[in-house]
């Protein structure tokens, strides 16, 4: 923990406020000629959000990991809930087990892991085995599974992914990642054995053993199959020590999430998950109906993050409208504490991810207002709040909640 | 010290600049729709800043130590004289100290105290001993004072404040903080003990045995009284070592302040205090006078902390208004940088301090202009200076005033 995170912690006060994060990801875009200069929360139709910002909101950007680092899911949502991405990293393989729906427990080791075709000497000639139909995938995954179900007294769980894709989980005693990959990033070379990263730890020993061996069980139960005859295994990490949010707020935190990898990642710093809803009005439903029992939501809008992975400005547009159009189910029950933003910028001109500082709106009885008429990223350069860490956010709710101690006399 | 604050120390050049740092106490605010979605400086008639800010200014807010912390009034100001307030903590025993006019010397432990009562099994019955009257406390510390003046070595000077309340201090050889409160925190319990944080330090050890003994000598003498049978120590703490601000910036510095709390925060890191003014025109005035002694001035007017923490948005407009009506004067003699800020904000609408980032000011010759028509939270939101945090601010000065070398060829 940091010095910061000690000051911080050592300054909360429990005092029963509610809070209320918005994430609709992939929010943040760019403004580009050939839109006419708008972003999509510019040319959105937002009455609802428009007269919340008017009501009085401070507004400001954050910047998802530091200058210029472009977050996946799993950094950018981290920060969100206050945890420094760089300090507190999660291995690729948990998030893409997170992202199946796998539950992971303290202790689990995850590797991504995809088909791939060896030639008869052993040499890896197509590293995603011609990216196989899903169907193909689940058949294997399905034969794997059934015939490895432990190596010793380490329990194998296996799950398919889209085509040529699948998760190794290992769960057992003692066991620790990350380890390097298997995969040998090119053709004509062999399958690379997975090697514990600091050679001292016993437990990434155990695993790298343990790789071995499920490469020994399964290679022969592929050796007739064709084109997806072998598999590669990347970013074997383990289920990171992660102080729970909890803990470290003292605020007790439901996710409201529809897609597998964000509640996999609330779960992963010990949010409740509340299942059910699949669109943002029941969503808020939900959250209105839960409020009392809890003191923070998550709650994860997927479908801005879609649109701009797509490069479909119409469809970012269409969702921001979607979303505003469900808040005033929320607003009927205002949280003490509202914050919308994204966990980063997905502009269209870019389709994907980007490092540009999303927009985020604050909301509480001292928030003070930014006299700004909307929220959108030019608004929001304008705003008190600045260009700030994303992972300092949770830290401005919680003062908005006056959860904080004063710092010195 | 830092590697930043090392590379400062390093391209500092003396110049003979004259610099002047005017804090309005608890100045920034927030914008509420109870008033208008005006905050007072917005509110306040400001001729005289209005065309300090036409004439070229640079703007911008500053985060007092981290986002979403309410500094006191000790980290408030460290931050300004450019001391990291979370790597210069100091006690809470020595700011009550500093705020009652006492002066401390390097290697003093200062404690605030409380009167309680004691039942006859010496347990705490009342915390506070009823509140008892300013001036029973003040016969009480002058009986502890004249029977207790030192122990062993060491001095002791006991002063009282308002009420219930007293501080303590210990002068002497070897001494150091901190150390455990005695208080219990709740009714129910004794008295406790006041023990090492650090059990390795010999001077903590020194300071819990003279708290003992203290108490041996002290208690006896309170034995008759009336709900004021014995007292708590809290917040036991040394005076930091903290080098001085003339050898850490090359200026000799002067403190032109009305208040003992904020003498004793710029006695602290070595200023010079300039006794005699009690108002704003008095303390800019002498500023006129002095400014061929010293190199900065330290300028600081209370009264906009003081509405504020009042709530009472027409007394922080009024005292907004009483500092542009003196500021020509100071004006008259203009220094080479000229900052105008607060140390903190304390929003009427939050009665008190708050994290709010503070609206800052920066005139010089080089300060450039932004091209804003006064100055505001909202404007300053706006200004080149961005957010940033306010240890930050007397480096900018220096720099306003080329106090800089180069960083690298």
């Amino acid at each position: 923990m940091s010095n910061l995170d000690a000051v911080y912690s050592k300054l909360t006060i429990k005092t029963g406020a509610k809070l209320a994060l918005v994430v609709l990801d992939g929010l943040g875009d760019i403004a580009t000629a050939s839109q006419g200069f708008l972003t999509p929360l510019e040319a959105a139709k937002t009455p609802n959000l428009d007269a919340l910002v008017r009501s009085g909101c401070s507004q400001g950007r954050m910047t998802p990991v530091a200058p210029g680092i472009t977050p996946g899911s799993g950094p950018g949502h981290l920060a969100l809930f206050g945890y420094d991405p760089i300090e507190f990293e999660v291995g690729r393989g948990v998030i893409e087990t997170l992202g199946l729906g796998i539950e992971l427990k303290a202790g689990d080791v995850a590797a991504r892991a995809n088909f791939c075709t060896l030639d008869a000497a052993g040499l890896v000639t197509d590293r995603r085995a011609g990216r196989i139909a899903t169907e193909v995938c689940e058949r294997l995954c399905t034969l794997l599974a059934s015939k490895i179900k432990k190596i010793g007294t380490t329990q194998v769980i296996i799950v398919p992914g889209k085509e040529h894709r699948f998760v190794v989980v290992f769960r057992g005693a003692g066991l620790e990642g990350p380890l390097t990959d298997t995969d040998p990033n090119r053709e004509g070379l062999p399958i690379a054995n997975a090697s514990p990263v600091d050679p001292k730890s016993a437990g990434q020993k155990k695993v790298a053993k343990l790789v071995a061996d499920f490469y020994k069980a399964a290679l022969p139960l592929l050796k007739n199959e064709k084109p997806a005859n072998g598999f590669l295994m990347r970013g074997i990490a383990h289920q990171p020590d992660i102080p729970t949010f909890e803990q470290r707020y003292q605020l007790k935190p439901a996710a409201l999430a529809v897609y597998p990898m964000y509640k996999g990642l609330a779960q992963l710093v010990g949010m409740i998950k509340i299942e059910g809803p699949t669109s943002i009005a029941e969503q808020f439903e939900r959250y209105v109906r839960e409020y009392e029992n809890y003191d923070f939501f998550f709650i994860h809008f997927k479908y801005t993050d879609k649109a701009g992975e797509d490069g479909n400005f119409d469809a970012k547009v269409k969702a921001i409208e979607e979303f505003d159009a469900a808040l005033p189910i929320l607003l009927a029950r205002k949280p003490d504490v509202l914050a919308i933003t994204g966990d980063h910028s997905t502009p269209c001109a870019a389709k994907g991810h980007s490092w540009h500082p999303q927009p985020v709106l604050l909301h509480s009885a001292l928030s003070g207002s930014d006299k700004l008429d909307r929220f959108t990223e030019t608004g929001a350069n304008q705003g008190s709040l600045g260009v700030f860490e994303a992972k300092y956010l949770i830290r401005l709710m919680q003062a908005n909640a006056r959860m904080f101690d004063k710092f010195g006399a």
